[in-house]
């Protein structure tokens, strides 16, 4: 294990987090906020000399392996939710530092799930933070270090093991020959976005309201400032949230094809198709079964279309407590939870991807039970999927489902009902937000202890991080040689 | 598609269950069970009359394909099952006819759920049918016919397609080179372990109820014919019984290497040590969780161990409401009834042996993900498992998490709550017969509608046949050549 080098890219990027913590620094000196602005203080300075401590170590090996990519990006993400959590826990506004953790982890992970019952009591400043951490979480912090800087030996290959390790989907390549201008790419991409929908709410919200639910809505983090969440605002808003929780769900890879020119080849993703399949099926059928709770189908549509939206996005917004709704369409809900987005967007889940390889080889297993000598190939997006592609598929459904059902059973040692254990679970593992009965949309995190919110906490890396990069953490055998 | 052939198997399966249904009709008329009776002989007739038909079909073609061994398999038991129902529903002690399949398919599924709130209100001839279901199912139809007819052409290995389909496992191989008396042997040590257990129930219990207890227990099935189920018996009955369960859930090859003295090659089976320790320590786990409510751990570990036994051997059975434990407990028990029991065992679930290779197939993607060059081959028994096989028991997993996911989601339609729903489906998929909440050990299946019954009946068969079997059915590819 290249420790050295692991410590060199641990120190930049908590170089980029004390940046990134400026911004809301000032704002609370300019609003007054005191004890905010000591805690930001505090936090930015603890970052920056653990920063330049770990930059200060010398690394002998410049090569860089898979397994130290994902033990890095493992590392990175827990480290900067420790110190993210700083401003939260020393400003007094969430005081356990616990708590200060799973909201952090739950905003860099764009979980959207949250232990803070009164959001609109904190100041600006912590509102900006919290927001802020799912828009960089969302692509990712060491994909942005990647974009800024030169690590190690620069555009090697080497970089690719962090991208890959942090990114979410099956097979991330690179969009142009050289890895930087590649992440670059997909930055500015997100950041374009991101302003697109920022001044579209514009029109309708509070500037402040418009920048923190952009970049929630960017992410795919469900936070809201307003405590009855995106009910507080019109349908124009929401309309314009479910049309960006459906864009920031798709690969970025599309828009980038947008760009180039090449619509058609754009038009040929078959996991955009079958993720607009999903969620058109899901909100019809959604509609129906609400039907009598919103009086005609235009409203109860809304409402199902821009939930479906929300689930699958792995956003967690909520207009209506869903937790309220027939049990036909929680339990729909609660299945969209695991399929999750795209693979290269910025939501979380399997992803439709996986779903779709893992339906050819169920589907191909079947029919070799029928033709045992047959021999057949998986396609994607009408290309050969190699065999190696398909076994590691499978194996990430089934470290998924191992992990899953390990969760779910230590989160069951909290002694709550199996609906809201089951639910937080999924919800936290697929980086959702609220669940059902006791976390669902209008409730909080709560009533889990501390051991319940710390398990959940990791839950919420694992399934952003994808697992592995986690898991590595955990396996003595990945820190040898 | 061989349809003559299909049809001439059919017949004889339908043979046997005349044949079988003959002792309960005996018991209905020396008992004077007139409309039991009456219907005992409707049923039997109307089964002769179709296997007479069906016999007198000629087959052209002899040979014989591992698809129509599936299709052969999944329409004798749907067939089966319809013809089994007649005597519940004829004789007016199950008037509804959805109802009377539900129970029968539950009887030969082995999964005991019941629809009959008042079974001691039935009559003895079909409380004695209902049970021998079960008994007849656990080692399944065609097995039997395999064992006492010869086939097609006999011994061929056309005739191990059957066997494959309706044997529950990996690989069903044949014990002793010649298939019949391979069945036979299997045949024989599950009658000479279900007679040794009810002569050790003969101690405790009247005849008829050691009789109808030990059918059950063999089959792994969980019907009672006591309304407070297995509770009525002492501690004594219940001990014998968790033996047997556990006995039940082994792979019955290795008794026969017991009895052929290999005594070693049987203790190496990793399968059985990692059924007997999961047991352990679930019953341990339930044991601590339960203490408060049975005040002795001696007493809390008897009804944890008969409890994770009862769920792992996919037997049902209940002496407390487990319904009422904490939901720790709830959860656990929850968990292990997809796990199931040992492959080539009367018991149903997913089988210890696929959770096995599923658990290293997971950490072989682990290890490829830290170094993708390697190449590792997975061990059974100390035996290399060769790819086929591994993809096919991930196919496997898929499959069954793709029909359960649809089942759940089909089953919610019913509009009862998600823990209803998803154990009502846990349990029949799984072959178990309790859930959790309106379906609890102390409850049955009255709460669903027709269409929810009958979706459940079918969730039965497709776990007891391993999922091919009916799958075929519903695909018309299967049907063609």
């Amino acid at each position: 294990m290249n420790i050295a080098m692991i410590c060199r890219i641990l120190g930049l990027a908590l170089g980029v987090e004390a940046a990134f913590m400026t911004p809301p620094f000032i704002i609370a000196l300019v609003r007054g906020e005191h004890s905010a602005a000591v805690a930001f203080a505090a936090a930015i300075t603890a970052i920056l000399v653990c920063a330049v401590l770990l930059r200060r170590v010398k690394a002998r090996r410049q090569k860089y392996y898979a397994g130290e990519g994902f033990v890095t990006v493992g590392l990175s993400w827990v480290l900067l939710s420790v110190f993210g959590a700083l401003p939260l826990c020393l400003s007094g506004a969430v005081p356990s530092f616990v708590d200060a953790f799973f909201e952090t982890v739950s905003g860099f992970t764009t979980t959207g799930a949250s232990v803070i019952a009164d959001v609109e009591a904190l100041p600006m400043s912590l509102l900006y933070w919290r927001s802020f951490t799912i828009w960089l979480g969302g692509m990712g912090v060491l994909v942005f270090v990647l974009a800024v800087s030169p690590i190690a030996n620069g555009d090697s290959g080497d970089a690719l093991h962090l991208l890959r390790a942090e990114s979410p989907g099956v097979n991330v390549g690179k969009l142009v020959p050289r890895m930087r201008r590649s992440t670059t790419i997909l930055y500015l991409i997100y950041i374009g976005l991101t302003v697109l929908m920022f001044v579209l709410l514009l029109f309708d919200m509070p500037c402040f309201d418009a920048l923190t639910t952009a970049f929630a809505t960017a992410g795919t983090g469900g936070f809201s400032i307003r405590n009855i969440g995106m009910s507080a605002y019109s349908p124009y808003s929401q309309t314009v949230m479910t049309v960006f929780m459906v864009l920031f769900s798709m690969n970025f890879t599309i828009y980038y094809l947008v760009l180039i020119g090449k619509l058609r080849q754009a038009l040929r993703s078959e996991e955009m198709w079958v993720f607009l399949g999903i969620l058109a099926v899901a909100s019809l059928f959604v509609a129906v079964n609400i039907l009598p709770i919103f009086g005609s189908f235009g409203e109860a549509f809304r409402h199902a279309i821009f939930t479906a939206a929300s689930i699958m996005s792995t956003s967690g917004f909520s207009i209506s407590d869903f937790n309220l709704w027939p049990w036909a369409s929680k339990t729909l809900l609660l299945m969209l939870m695991f399929i999750g987005a795209c693979a290269g967007s910025t939501g979380g889940g399997i992803k439709i991807v996986r779903v779709i390889i893992g339906a050819k080889l169920a589907r191909r297993g079947v029919q070799r039970a029928i033709h045992p000598q047959q021999i057949k190939c998986i396609h994607a997006d009408g290309e050969p999927l190699d065999e190696d592609t398909c076994s590691s598929v499978s194996a990430f459904l089934l470290v998924y489902a191992l992990l899953f059902a390990a969760l779910v059973l230590l989160l069951a040692l909290d002694g709550l009902d199996f609906i809201t254990t089951f639910s937080a679970a999924a919800s936290c593992f697929n980086n959702i937000g609220p669940g059902l009965e006791l976390v669902g949309p209008m409730s909080n995190y709560m009533c889990f202890s501390s051991f319940g919110k710390l398990l959940l906490s990791f839950a919420m890396l694992f399934g952003r991080l994808e697992l592995y990069p986690m898991l590595l953490l955990f396996i003595p055998a990945a820190w040898r040689k």
